[in-house]
């Protein structure tokens, strides 16, 4: 087999097999096929495109690049949730606790990654002693005893996706959806998960800006999890202003904390509600979207939820106590409150540009060497929808140091935009895949 | 300048701008762009295709990324000719020798290449003492002397294309038009020519093998020229069958040579006719098709195109004696007739496969290394619309090795079809672009 013969099939429109899948990652997985054979295939399926039987082969090969977690001594049916991506997405904080309070499984690996803010990882983190540099056996065992854990990932996850990945970023070969797709699904696989609720944002604020992306992209990835055996649904959901009030890390801790305790945000809960409500049905703890959603509002109601965060935290080393007390999670002191200059209805928040505060400030990486404030961040006081008089707080601003902060209040400026009249309101949850 | 933004540009079907190709010819040139970009480029122009003013500021490039070879010493204008190649061109030992005993002023750089049969230079040493390794200086006064002088391709022409091709051939992305036309004229405008004829073959023998593919690369070739302030016309000519009688390397300068008498086939005669004449033009020599006929035709009867070839023999060091008594060329002397089976009309020659005979025969090279047989080769006695009778003489075929001998006549069997019907007669000119 030889890779030029690939590029020459997918550049006149054919369709790869299996083994000719296989044949390229595993060949530059190792090295033997050179980058500029790949660039060239890449750019060919940027134009061909791939269909979905391809999609799960590639998926399927750089899923088996490299190591793959092996679950299988934890009983039943390990769930775990991916989201595209946005702002102010503190998800995963509320949304294992309930549940997992209600009876799923949740081992899930994760990253600190790039971004606005930090990474699950580096949000769990606001709770001092807390740490995800856990073996492999004190993975497993945790999620037996109580039900989830998380670990940063150690190990070399789909390493072709990496190295493909790398390329295609610098050979402008990205915006593809099945590559995209294939991206994101190559890790969840190997990640080890039987069931996968994914939640792809959509919105200025989202990698896919617009709604046929979205749900291409959502339809690729649940075909992709089920071609594979998985079970596997998608969220489509609103990312065209940031995802509840807080954006940070400590800030979103705090507000994921209020969550559990049903003081949330009504656009995040409801998210967590339709995600959740998936999760506990793919985990066969109920089998109606109804009952699941009652079954998640109790663990609110009694409790639970909030205590399985705790034991959470405790189980990884992490003080508990900051869960029932999030006053003591440390944010920033130095407060600037933004104010509306006219009356009126807030129309659009430019959400990318809040994400862009949050970095600014030094809340979330650069380089994959940056160093995160985890203390700083904003809370948004009003959010698309609301009605605004001159003078009324839009946002606060929580910032550590004088010149980030007047950086970022630099950057705030525009991001809200204030109308006569008020506008369409929009659903947080936009479609779904079951 | 980013690379990215040039690939991204191109593959969102935008137009290259003069600098942006400058960049990445310059950058490629020198190493600072690496391959995989290059080949994720050169994937999005096979499927966006170039427009005419990017596909000449891409030849100008190309070209200008070495030496340019400086003719302006040489008064008047210089000329000359390009094939896209097939089986049995001999054309400008012929072509040549005819066109300067008119008044042409021929500079020709040229190279040995792969292929069936060895290059112009390969046939060219087959006069015994004939040198192409000679001087600047020599090849320009020659030019001046006697208007002809061939040199070997001593300098780096085109760089550039040479790295660009190497990349392409490994990537799957030579088949475009554009990029095909411009690898091709790089190498020519670096020649220094002020006017280019182009023979552009087309049919089973040739690289393109169909017309609308044929007239395609005449037209962006002859756009290019012309792009480039030189004076440019492309003749297509058949290469269904191949060209005259000959294949092989001393064979084929036999021919040549009984072309400049008067005795050469007609098809090859016709293609030298209208090439030459367009030369004449081009040069101006002459101003119309016809007058520039009858003078090509009248350096045939006065011998002074035979004399040409003698004086440009001579002056590189050959033996002139051998253009008066082509029979000391030396030609292998094992020969075999194969014979038709069967009575009817020629209605086919499997061109490509005519070529492999003389390449198993070991007249052409399969790597620059390879060494050429020059006395071996093959005649074709019939050609296509030929009336045949069982037992008549199809080929001779003129090996120097008992074994070669015997995979050649394997290599034979099948090249010719024989139907009842006569086929229709086609012209070697099939078109031509002014």
């Amino acid at each position: 087999m030889q890779m030029y013969d690939l590029i020459m099939k997918k550049r006149n429109g054919g369709v790869l097999n299996r083994d000719e899948i296989d044949f390229f990652i595993n060949g530059y997985t190792k090295g033997e096929i050179p980058d500029y054979q790949v660039s060239a295939l890449m750019m060919a399926i940027f134009f061909r495109g791939m269909n979905t039987e391809e999609t799960v082969d590639l998926t399927m090969a750089m899923a088996h690049s490299g190591e793959v977690l092996d679950l299988k001594d934890i009983s039943g049916i390990k769930c775990d949730k991916h989201s595209t991506g946005g702002v102010g997405d503190k998800t995963t904080l509320s949304l294992i606790p309930m549940v997992v309070s209600c009876g799923c499984k949740v081992a899930k690996m994760s990253g600190r990654g790039l971004g606005h803010t930090g990474g699950t990882i580096d949000k769990l983190e606001s709770f001092p002693g807390f740490s995800t540099s856990i073996s492999d056996k004190q993975f497993i065992d945790q999620v037996r005893n109580i039900g989830v854990s998380v670990m940063g990932q150690t190990v070399d996850l789909a390493p072709a996706d990496k190295k493909l990945y790398a390329l295609r970023d610098v050979t402008a070969t990205v915006d593809n959806m099945s590559l995209i797709a294939s991206s994101i699904m190559s890790k969840k696989l190997a990640s080890g998960a039987d069931a996968i609720v994914l939640d792809v944002k959509c919105g200025s604020g989202a990698f896919m800006k617009n709604l046929d992306d979205a749900k291409a992209l959502a339809k690729a990835m649940t075909d992709i999890g089920k071609g594979a055996g998985r079970r596997t649904k998608a969220v489509i959901s609103d990312m065209d202003q940031p995802l509840g009030r807080a954006v940070g890390n400590a800030i979103e801790v705090r507000e994921a904390i209020e969550t559990l305790k049903g003081n949330g945000p009504d656009d995040f809960t409801r998210l967590c509600m339709e995600l959740g409500s998936r999760m506990l049905i793919m985990s066969d703890v109920c089998d109606n979207l109804d009952d699941a959603k009652v079954m998640l509002e109790d663990s609110i109601k009694d409790g639970r939820a909030l205590d399985t965060l705790a034991r959470f935290v405790k189980a990884q080393g992490g003080d508990e106590s900051y869960v029932y007390d999030p006053s003591k999670l440390k944010v920033a002191d130095r407060v600037t409150e933004v104010k509306a200059k006219c009356d009126g209805y807030v129309s659009h928040i430019e959400c990318d540009e809040i994400g862009m505060v949050s970095l600014t400030l030094g809340g979330g990486r650069v380089t994959k060497e940056s160093e995160i404030d985890l203390s700083v961040g904003l809370i948004l006081e009003k959010k698309v929808g609301d009605r605004v008089k001159t003078g009324d707080v839009l946002a606060r601003i929580y910032a550590s140091d004088p010149e980030k902060e007047s950086a970022a209040l630099q950057r705030f400026e525009g991001t809200y935009e204030i109308s006569e009249s008020a506008p369409e309101q929009r659903d947080i949850i936009i479609d779904s895949i079951e």
